[in-house]
């Protein structure tokens, strides 16, 4: 059992990670009553029969009445529009966190629409999903053993961070925090430009002037399928976190073509050596990673 | 039981393809003797430890002496090595195929070595492996429902075709025949298009001034460990394919990089339609595949 609990949790977004929080903190006890609040009626429904949320709200004004823990779970790109509509009714208890993908762009809609409700909001960002989505994918153990990033502005109370830490805590999460900038950098790098590669390669591949799709990709195989897993991740989703984090992205897609083109050189000269060094590099840092990750 | 058995099987390059083409035609009850020929002598007697080979040849010459099939499945660099070795103690009834990943370039060193046994050569290439090496990670049942793609000569006899088709049927291999330039020219985009996508990113990460390779992967998730998974593949197969499939290969990396920077001028102007249009038609083409794909 734990010292600390939530009377009333609201979940603005009741998908695969909203949900999943939601269950996690129920499961380790921490909550006694689940709000969820959402633009899909469907979903909120399905939401309430799984028993992830206790209730669904009509409106923000009745959804974060007395809240004790906002949890922001819908798409990054409807993050200025709900602080807005939530913000009037906030208490001065009530901690606000998030999930989004991006940080710098949550943390400017923050500074406009939460003014007085800063020192609450802890912004953070679980690095687990999967290509689905939706309430009927969430799970209780979705954080054990993933990383969860906490991006605290310089006004973000510690008693606010440490609320928020004991959640993440309850859901198994590995805990870190670092300046939001430095989370868009490296999440740009190591998630959103892997993203657009996959992307990019399936709508190059259908429209392959060429082949057909459906004869070039009769073909594929296991490597490919997972290559291309995050190409069925959600459109609305990768849309958002693209142009929350457009100039970091921007960057790394240039400096990747650069990369790119280099190894083109060597493939144009024929040069094995140079070949065989860049393949066995790539491999052990992959396996170096493997093997050191949690 | 098959109409159909082999007394004599020869596997060069007992690793995990030719590994698992002798034990699922051992299990097939297709072949009464293996003998296996290679460069790894520790792979070889492991081989035989492991009751995948029952012989290990010490020469050419010995190891194809009076074989009844023999399958090449040593990394595409050697073949031209191989067939040249092989070619002098050849015998009329024997029949050889090979598992290389590009198929142009086998024939190309098949008319070289092999032109007294052109009728009895069938070029051949199992979509089925894995980032392991070695005959420790062979299986009898590893081409099962996978894709297996022959690509006969002019000269092919239409006997040594069914032969070695019934070969791959003992494996439950979907057996196709195509023309070797298809062959290559759709691998080229499915296949090693993706695998060179993935080996630079991990050697972009590794190389990336700004983080060190360790704070940025610390936070990469499981996303970024499947479409990375293919840059663990073996660098000097992946060598041999690139420099074998070059034409193929630069084509298709030009192309993608123009549809990558068609992406990012997307990005650029801010245009949310066309990137949330560009991921919804790459993930319907990938579900469209995942669906219909055996």
């Amino acid at each position: 059992m734990t010292d600390f609990a939530l009377n009333k949790l609201v979940i603005i977004g009741v998908g695969l990670i909203g949900g999943s929080f939601a269950m996690a903190l129920r499961k380790a006890g921490m909550v006694k009553f689940i709000v969820g609040l959402g633009r899909n009626k469907e979903n909120l429904q399905r939401a309430l029969s799984l028993g992830v949320i206790d209730s669904i709200a009509d409106d923000p004004a009745s959804a974060v009445l007395d809240a004790d823990l906002v949890m922001l779970a819908m798409p990054v790109g409807q993050t200025a529009n709900i602080m807005a509509k939530i913000a009037p009714y906030l208490e001065s208890k009530t901690i606000l966190t998030d999930v989004g993908s991006t940080k710098q762009d949550v943390i400017v809609a923050a500074q406009s629409y939460l003014s007085d409700n800063l020192k609450n909001f802890v912004p953070g960002h679980p690095i687990a999903g999967a290509e689905l989505s939706g309430v009927a994918a969430a799970q209780a153990d979705l954080f054990r053993n993933k990383h969860l990033i906490l991006t605290p502005l310089a006004q973000t109370a510690t008693l606010a961070i440490n609320q928020v830490i004991k959640c993440w805590q309850a859901c198994d999460a590995q805990i870190s925090q670092m300046r939001a900038d430095e989370h868009d950098r490296i999440l740009a790098a190591t998630s959103h430009l892997p993203h657009i590669l996959a992307f990019t390669l399936m709508n190059y591949l259908r429209n392959n002037s060429e082949n057909k799709p459906d004869n070039l990709l009769r073909f594929a195989g296991s490597g490919f399928r997972d290559f291309t897993r995050i190409a069925s991740s959600s459109p609305e989703m990768w849309r958002d976190i693209c142009l929350a984090n457009r100039e970091a992205l921007l960057t790394q897609i240039d400096a990747y073509k650069t990369s790119l083109t280099s190894l083109q050189k060597e493939l144009t000269n024929n040069d094995a050596d140079a070949l065989e060094k860049a393949f066995t590099e790539a491999r052990t840092v992959r396996e170096s990673w493997l093997k050191n990750k949690i």
